[in-house]
């Protein structure tokens, strides 16, 4: 990072940048009519178990948390799948729909100065293929993972990853996430942090408000001044 | 414990012995027609916010939490209630109903010879007059909180607070929560646990199975052949 030049951002991937809810389409496949639902569950557990895990020391990797998350989703929604049906169900991860705004975002932020990379919770071999699917692979880096310190958000050593990576402390790092409690995360360990609030949430009461918030990503770039590149700024 | 007696149980308060979704009368005086929506949501938040904050390092007492949590569940419920309002609301907790056949197992395990206790994430201050106005504390001793080690279940050094009150290994106290990933907790620090799995939800996918499960407390008894103290056993 250039000192007092554009910071550099960290982004969230799932529900941030990749759409979590777009999932719901393969689910459809073995719950008619139902999938969106079975989704919202298999995310929901996929989260808790990350923090349960995280919370209690045993760390099992992202790509075990959500098989083991989509096996109890299958389960409680009443669905009959076969095992190796839910193995390949759980690939749905490595192919979520980008947010509309996502690349055009992240190319605006690009060309105002800014890095840009991402610091997630799931496995590079996960992060990878699916930020190359969505077309957002070539605009992000560096390419942080928990897997590193076997630990999830919020654990501090994941968020300690950021200033490691970047050589710089985390209060000159933008973090941006969807996720309320990963603003806290982030929050608690040093970062400036921006919320894509996209559901008009309340702020999460976890005594870490978010320095800005916004509905989208776009939100954020025009909060940073960065205008269309092919414009002027 | 008498080597080779009956083990000795540590019961979960919350949803196990006390009934969670007793708040719903009091969240209708601020919510009506949706008190037992703000309360689930209440709930739902509370046990986030343990989880997040003992993942971090971030503890503040489970008075604090279940104050936050429900100052988040009003306003993501839409209903309008004042800052003082909201404090008075979160006393709830301190008279949640028993479940009805918990007076009973109680006593029937303890004349069976088996040690009653409570682990659980509450305060002291929390825990003693809600029990007592339950009718439960003269049924249950010891009762541990979290609050001794500054950590939430799943956290290891909470559920460590059980074998160093007792005087014994974890693999020989019977663990007893209606919750199932405290089950899980339990199970991954040693103890063998006992899932009372009131709504028939799946088993979590945590690789800790209960060693047994049943519907309410007194399919526990029953298990452990504790009769009714008044009959033959």
């Amino acid at each position: 990072m250039t000192p007092g030049g554009p910071p550099p951002i960290l982004f969230d991937v799932y529900g941030t940048l990749l759409d979590t809810a777009s999932v719901a389409r393969a689910c459809e496949t073995v719950a008619p009519g139902r999938g969106a639902e079975l989704g919202a569950l298999w995310r929901a557990r996929q989260l808790e178990y990350t923090w349960l895990r995280s919370g209690a020391g045993r760390y099992v990797n992202f790509q075990a948390v959500t098989e083991a998350a989509l096996r109890y989703a299958v389960r409680a929604s009443g669905a009959r799948v076969a095992e190796d049906r839910v193995s390949a169900l759980a690939g749905a991860y490595l192919s979520l729909d980008p947010f509309p705004e996502a690349a055009g975002a992240l190319t605006r932020l690009r060309g105002a100065g800014h890095r840009c990379g991402v610091l997630s919770n799931g496995l590079p071999e996960m992060l990878l293929p699916a930020l190359r699917r969505a077309g957002l692979a070539d605009l992000l880096d560096p390419v942080l993972s928990a897997d590193a310190v076997h630990r999830y958000k919020p654990h501090p050593r994941v968020y300690g990853l950021g200033p490691r990576a970047l050589g710089c402390p985390a209060g000159e790092i933008l973090f941006v996430s969807a996720n309320g409690w990963d603003i806290a995360g982030a929050g608690w360990s040093g970062y400036r942090t921006f919320w894509v609030n996209r559901a008009g949430a309340p702020d999460e009461e976890l005594d870490a408000p978010p320095w800005a918030s916004g509905p989208t990503l776009d939100a954020l770039a025009e909060l940073l001044g960065a205008g269309d590149p092919d414009g002027i700024r």
